[in-house]
Parts: C-alpha cells; structure tokens; sequence
C-alpha cells in the first residue's frame, strides 16, 4: 500500500472559504460568532471536489491512501480570538471527517489544531487537546498539525519545545498520534507563503528541537516535518557540527528516534539528497498534493509534485527501504492508522452482507 | 588564487564588543552617544586576532584571500537608532580596514552598513549609501552585506525588493559592488540564529527576488546568498514550478544573472548538490570561517568549515568550472577586488624601492 502522509483538501467547495470569510468579517466587525451550522456543503460537491482533483491525481499516480488534513494555509491561526479558531477547526475538521466518510478506502483524517497567537495561545492549546481528542476518538482521525507560528509569519510564539505546549504532547503520547509541524499562510510581505515560509517554519522547528530536551521529557512522541524537511538535509553538516559545538549527542539519537521528514521535495536531485541523508526509517512519501506546485515539469513530463514519479525513479532505495518509504513507516508513525482502515473494511463488508 | 568570499571578525579583539555594550548600554539609559574614539585596538592586538585565527586557517587550507567583514550575527540592527548603528558600522568597517591594511595579501573588505528596523529604515538606508560609498572609495573595499531583516529575527521590514532600498542599489551599481544577503543575530527564541534565521533569511530573500522585477529596474545588480542558499538548491524545483505556475520567466534568466550562491555548506553531499543545481558560474568558494562551526568533523578528520577539502574531494566539476568556483567568479562579481589587489601590489612594491 502507497501511503501518501501529506495531502490537504485545497480543493474544498467554495461555501467553506465564504463561510470562513463570514467568520472572519462579523468577529471583526461586532465581535459575532458566525455559526458553524451555517455551512452548507452537500455530499455530491464533496464528491465532485474529490473525484476531481485528489482521487483522480491518485488513481493516476497509483497511490492508494493520503492521509489528509485542512488547507494548511488556511488554518491561518491568526485571525479572530482562541473560539474563532475553535469554530473554524471544526468546520474544517468536520469536512475532512465526511470526505473520509465518502471515500473511506482513500483518505484518513489528520486535523488541524485551533491555535492563536499572543496571549490566546495557552488557552487555545487547552483547546487543541479537546479538539485533537474529539478528532481521534470521535472522528477516527490518526494525527494533526501543529503550527510552530499561529502569528502567521513573525514568529511570535516561543519555540515548540516551551512548555505551554506539553499538554498537547501528553494528549499525543496518549492517544499515539503524531503531528506533521505545519505552518500556516503568512500575512508577511517579506515572507511569501509556500516556498519561504513553510520551509522557513520546517528549519526553525528543527532547530528548536535540536536544541531542547523534548524528546527527554517525550521520549515516545512523534513529529513530522513536512516539505522534505526545509532546509535541513541540505545544511546535514551545519546541523551535526552544530550538535557537536554544543557537546550535545549525535543527531542519529537526540533527533531521529522521534522526528520524520516527508518526500515533499520537487525535483529528482533534491530526493536524492534526501533519502540519502536521512536514513530511510526517518522518512514518509508524501506530495502535498494538490498543494504549492501545480504544473508540468517540462523536464519530465510530469507534474513538479508527482513525487511518486520522481521517487520511483531513484535507485539507490533498496526494495525494503523502497516499502518503508512507502507505506511501512507510515504505518508505524500514525500507529493508529492500520486499526481505521480494519474497522472500515470491517464496516464495509458487514454494509454488504446486511 | 583561491579566494572565500565569506570571512567575519568574529574573532576580534574584546575591545571591540566592550565597546558595542557600553555603546547600547548609555543610549539605553540616556540617550547618549559613546564616542567612536574610545575605542583602543592596538595593531599587536589585530595581528594576534588574526595570527591564531583566520589566518592560521587559510595557510593550513591552502586559501590565498579573504573577503573579509565584520561578524555578521554582531551588526545586530535592532539596538538604538539609526545613528547607533552607523557609529557601530564606521567602528566596525574602520577595524575591517585596519586587518586589510596590516595583511594587504590575505584579506580585503567587505562592510556593515547602518540598516535599522521599521520607521527608521528610510534614513538608514540613506546612511547606508553614504557608509558604503565611503568604504569603497575610502577603504577601498569591494562590497557590503545587506541585512534582510534589521528587526533580527521578526522579519519586520519590507521585501528586498521594496523602493526603499532603490538608492542603496543604485549606489551599488554606480560603484559596481556586490551585496551578500547576510542576516544579523536573532533576538527570537524560536529563531535560533546560525541554523535557523540565517537559512531562512536566505531562503526568504531569494524567493522575494523570485517575485519581484528588480532586475529588471537594475540589470547589473549583483547579490551573494550565503550558506548555500538557505534552502533553495535543495527545493530547485518547488521554485521553478512557482515560476512557471505564476507565468513568469525561468529561474536562469529572471535569477541566475544576477544572484550567486556560496559554498558554506558542511557536508558533502550537501555541497555536490549545490554543484550539481546551480551553475558553477553562480557558486563563489567561500567557508564562513570562523563562523557557525567550529569543531572537527570526525567523519573526515577536516573541520566542518573546511568547505576546500570538501570542494577538492568532489570530481564532477572540470578543471575549468573549478577556477570559476575558486576565484574566478569572485575576481567578476566583486569587480573592484582586481584593481584593489594591483593597487595594493603596486604600493608594496614602492615601498619597498624607496
């Protein structure tokens, strides 16, 4: 099975950006709460939003499952107050948990998180756990995404290792869920979103855990980085001098036994990095479809993010490092992920035979 | 000749950062201004600066010549105002100077220039021009670094591309200099400075060059993004996917004539993909030396910085492409450095016969 761990539903149907728009307007003009249950979305958009876009690119890529969450830009964390995100992770989330319904055999859920910045943030953390719990034990959802910087492009809040966010890592180590360190838009003029501030974000949030104790206090929490990891595999050597300037152990233990980079990397070079720094236990396919990059790579023939394409074409990989990549670690980081898929066939077969 | 094109005194005398502090400290308190004068560096003093340290490494590496500015993290041009930061940049070019004069051979300058944050980036930007035009009509030295983000580590000031730093480049095109795009400190816990806010400031100024027209207001415009790039070699095709996405012209025309990429990256597979994406004409040798790592590499026996050893142990470059990386490229970009080096050569000479 070819799991793909970071796809986002960008193609949402249009209510769900007007209904977002309502929110964001009537909070700032009247401080009114725009209700939730004014969205109207019908089964047949989901399906048409799908079976064009995210299946279709699936079906002709031959992957099997994305793991799928919120237009990560769109979580835009910092609009509104704490309840504001709260509302919106919902709505979001809620989405995600019916295209899972419709399409169970092709997606499972990871859901966004109601972060705020500033002074909201603890409390919107207190948040994210009852919202990360509801999409685990309600929604059957195996992960989410936490923003290292709900401020959306100035880097407001302390780094992830800072203890207002250790309730939601316990709710994590609980529940066995991991997070996929996202961040949202920017609102930054000097920071463009998806190809300075999401690889902006991934370095930052490596950085931060390279230099804190986390995985000392978590030692069975698990953090994805997206976007092939930033700048990271590139700069390897900065990042292990770095460690060893610091008297600090070897990245290999005080990183890699919790943090895992996605393939979401555009071109066959740069996957080649990847997978041959990285070893290939630490690292999850992924494109990020249908996401940053649309087009056609004129030099391939195929679209810039059909990574399946460009990792099929690496040799290096052997046939069981090659599965892992795949789908085996995947697997094994959304621990929870396997269990989903038996309950629906299960659900699925006892539909057929009543 | 071997020449890096990325040194900092980072390495000089304490005097130097006694007097910064005093320097924050009384504007701090009360607003006055520590005089430049008081400040004492003997020549002894720089001489053993340098004997022990940056020129120790260049014998022991085989490199001939430095490009050689103050500590980039040190500029830090968030404290004070703009006049703060141009007494600190005339202190800190003025001692550049000082180096070049005692070793002509083996270094020649590169400035600090007195950027501020937020409202007084304008005046700064004036001050800047006057600073660098004094540096290299004065001192004769061959380019400046740019600051990205004065507010060091917030990301509060407009694109690179904003008018507001217009005379700035019209000054370095008058004068036919380079800017290398160099962060300062980061004063933002989530932003670790050498491994995090210098690879996202890169990564961040070259995709704000990627959208905007700046050269095509200044064609001759030349700028250096430090360490490899931030995290562009590495994600080439996410850019060139955006560029085509958003219509615009390919990397190699609307980018690659007038933006160059150092070699400061610490491994070896890091360093072949930075050869193996970007044209050797765009790649200036340069180690960052002594910079963000110090130690040893115990996978090579070499230090981390000891970015030749790595550069000689890669075979795809032909011999050609390798004098390119090695001085060539730099003798081009930095277009005053041949006439500063004759100069020079022809100043020892008379002394000599006189």
């Amino acid at each position: 099975m070819i799991i793909d761990c970071h796809g986002h539903f960008t193609t949402a149907p249009a209510a769900l950006g007007e209904w977002r728009q309502k929110q964001i307007r009537e909070f700032e003009e009247s401080g009114a709460r725009h209700s939730p249950d004014e969205l109207r979305i019908t089964d047949d958009e989901i399906r048409a939003a799908i079976e064009n876009g995210q299946l279709k690119l699936q079906i002709e890529r031959g992957t099997d499952l994305t793991i799928f969450s919120p237009g990560a830009g769109k979580m835009a964390h910092h609009y509104g107050d704490e309840r504001t995100s709260l509302d919106w992770s919902r709505v979001s989330n809620d989405l995600i948990s019916r295209v899972c319904g419709l399409f169970p055999e092709r997606f499972v859920g990871v859901c966004q998180l109601p972060q705020s910045p500033g002074d909201a943030l603890p409390a919107s953390l207190r948040n994210s756990v009852v919202e990360l719990e509801r999409c685990v034990e309600e929604l059957g959802f195996v992960g989410c995404l936490l923003n290292p910087d709900p401020s959306d492009g100035y880097y407001q809040a302390p780094p992830l290792t800072d203890r207002v966010y250790y309730p939601l890592y316990e709710k994590m180590v609980e529940l066995d869920v991991p997070a996929m360190v996202h961040v949202a838009m920017s609102r930054n003029p000097a920071l463009q979103g998806t190809c300075a501030h999401y690889l902006a974000g991934d370095t930052a949030a490596f950085m931060q855990l390279c230099e804190s104790d986390l995985f000392k206090h978590f030692p069975t929490l698990k953090l994805i980085l997206p976007h092939g990891g930033g700048a990271v595999p590139y700069h390897w050597g900065r990042y292990r001098g770095m460690m060893q300037d610091r008297g600090r152990p070897p990245l290999e233990e005080s990183i890699l036994r919790n943090v895992y980079f996605d393939t979401c990397v555009y071109h066959k070079r740069g996957m080649e990095l990847l997978l041959d720094i990285i070893p290939a236990e630490n690292v999850l396919f992924a494109s990020e479809m249908i996401g940053a990059v649309r087009s056609v790579d004129p030099e391939t023939g195929r679209r810039f993010d059909d990574t399946k394409y460009t990792l099929d074409s690496i040799d290096s990989l052997s046939d069981t490092e090659r599965q892992a990549v795949y789908g085996g670690n995947a697997l094994r980081v959304f621990s929870r992920l396997d269990g989903v898929l038996k309950a629906r066939a299960t659900a699925a077969a006892n539909a057929k035979e009543s």
